[in-house]
């Protein structure tokens, strides 16, 4: 079970991440269908040989003929696909995903799901501010991370199978968290940059001074342009380690405002000496 | 008065942006000449041919050779200079300056300068995470955003000149603003941003999620890495404009923790919608 090698891998959600993994793979040469809402995704991904089949309303006899699935879909959506459809699936199979919150969703999927197949939870960490299969890119995943979050039901094999995947896609990066550091970490480095990303660009109407914008503020904004239904879900889905992670934020920011208001100059050198000295550990990585 | 050709230029403060400066007037045939703090500067200046001279303690006889002066000094040293030198400029001249925030020092110099010598404020914006004459670049300026913020005491043909000199540097954009417009929009676009990232970056020690670093916390914290000096003199002498900045950011970023908090999925998307809808404003301006 721990090899890829002339399997059937389905993609259930044929948006920008399932149609990049669908065109890595097919360029690979494995056989791939899909199973996404729009016939206008399926006709897309024919056309250019990104899947082999699709279609938009779930079948056993489309789905059973898969030796692997994975599950590309917004967090809800997974979870009642589960719930609607796992029947169709082939007994004996390992499914992954690829949400970007875990404790919320793994536990539940695991607790739903027949108990003849088994689901190894993954996040591809990669994205654009793009949408849909005719934004995939075959290439997405190269220099990214692919963090796989295994629970106790979960068998090495499995770990193993998803692995494999990470490697197909040519990850930067494998790594094995717990669904908790997952969110933890993606509740510091991803979901709290982007609510300071939206803050910023909404505390005030800024547009009057676009002339003058220069890279800090442009850089801190980029991810303003969000997917408000992805990440509001997104967002409620991991509430408890994202305040917590603001909440960090929030009182850092007001000791800086602070230590402004009084004037002390130590203070304000202090945070920026450390913030300097912090910043470094993630320069070295940079010339990766 | 107003055309720079044929006179002598002197920076004063021999950094990154005066070093810039005299480079780049250097590579266009002006004569140039420094008086900076360390005598390892006009070495290296001189050495590679971005001055003609330069002295470590300013005189008479050196400073009032020039016809044309730019001061490239820390606020409060600036201040400290004209105080103690402004009896070596040659009667008649203008001199400009490079300081990041207008208000505090605007009036300031202009009301303890000489009668007979006008001081016409400017700003370039722009700059590196690197510092010295030594890394001193021509090219720094292309591309980038030069405000002029005359006042009422100045000449038509002073902000002439200044408009000059960001001609020679070759700013992609040149602007007049008053003072307090300037400090405005600089402490929103430039010094809320620097304290945005340097609170992200100090509010835990993040260190141990290096690994898992994506784009949007490299971005946002990439000017993380500050001059405490600099950066400490900057916000003090902006103090009012910045915490107001920081109160509306403050206030943003709590209403989406509260709306988070409180679950309300309506609201959250109603911020990310203005968010996505004002970022555009600025990827129009990326694309220039």
């Amino acid at each position: 079970m721990n090899n890829l090698q002339n399997k059937k891998i389905l993609i259930v959600g044929l948006g920008l991440i399932g149609g990049s993994y669908a065109s890595a793979l097919s360029n690979k040469g494995y056989y791939v269908g899909a199973v996404t809402k729009d016939s206008s995704s399926i006709e897309y991904a024919l056309k250019h040989n990104i899947i082999k089949e699709g279609i938009t309303n779930p079948s056993k006899e489309f789905i059973e003929k898969y030796d692997f699935v994975v599950f590309a879909l917004y967090p809800k959506i997974f979870v009642e696909w589960i719930e609607n459809y796992q029947q169709y699936l082939k007994s004996g199979i390992v499914i992954t995903d690829v949400t970007g919150i875990k404790s919320e969703i793994v536990y539940k999927i695991q607790t739903i799901l027949r108990k003849d197949i088994e689901f190894i939870p993954a996040h591809p960490m990669a994205g654009r501010e793009v949408y849909g299969v005719e934004n995939s890119d075959p290439n997405l995943f190269k220099g990214a991370n692919y963090i796989i979050t295994p629970t106790s039901e979960n068998t090495p094999e499995a770990v193993d199978l998803a692995r494999k995947l990470g490697e197909i896609l040519e990850f930067k990066s494998i790594s094995i968290l717990t669904p908790e550091e997952h969110d933890e970490m993606i509740g510091f480095l991803s979901q709290l940059t982007h609510c300071i990303a939206v803050s910023l660009m909404t505390c005030k109407d800024s547009r009057y001074l676009v002339d003058y914008t220069g890279d800090s503020f442009r850089d801190l904004t980029r991810i303003a342009k969000i997917n408000e239904f992805m990440w509001t879900e997104l967002f409620l889905m991991n509430k408890n380690q994202l305040l917590s992670q603001m909440d960090l934020f929030l009182k850092q920011f007001k000791e800086l405002r602070d230590a402004l208001a009084k004037e002390d100059e130590e203070k304000m050198k202090e945070i920026m000496r450390l913030s300097t000295e912090r910043r470094k550990y993630f320069d070295k990585k940079e010339s990766d």
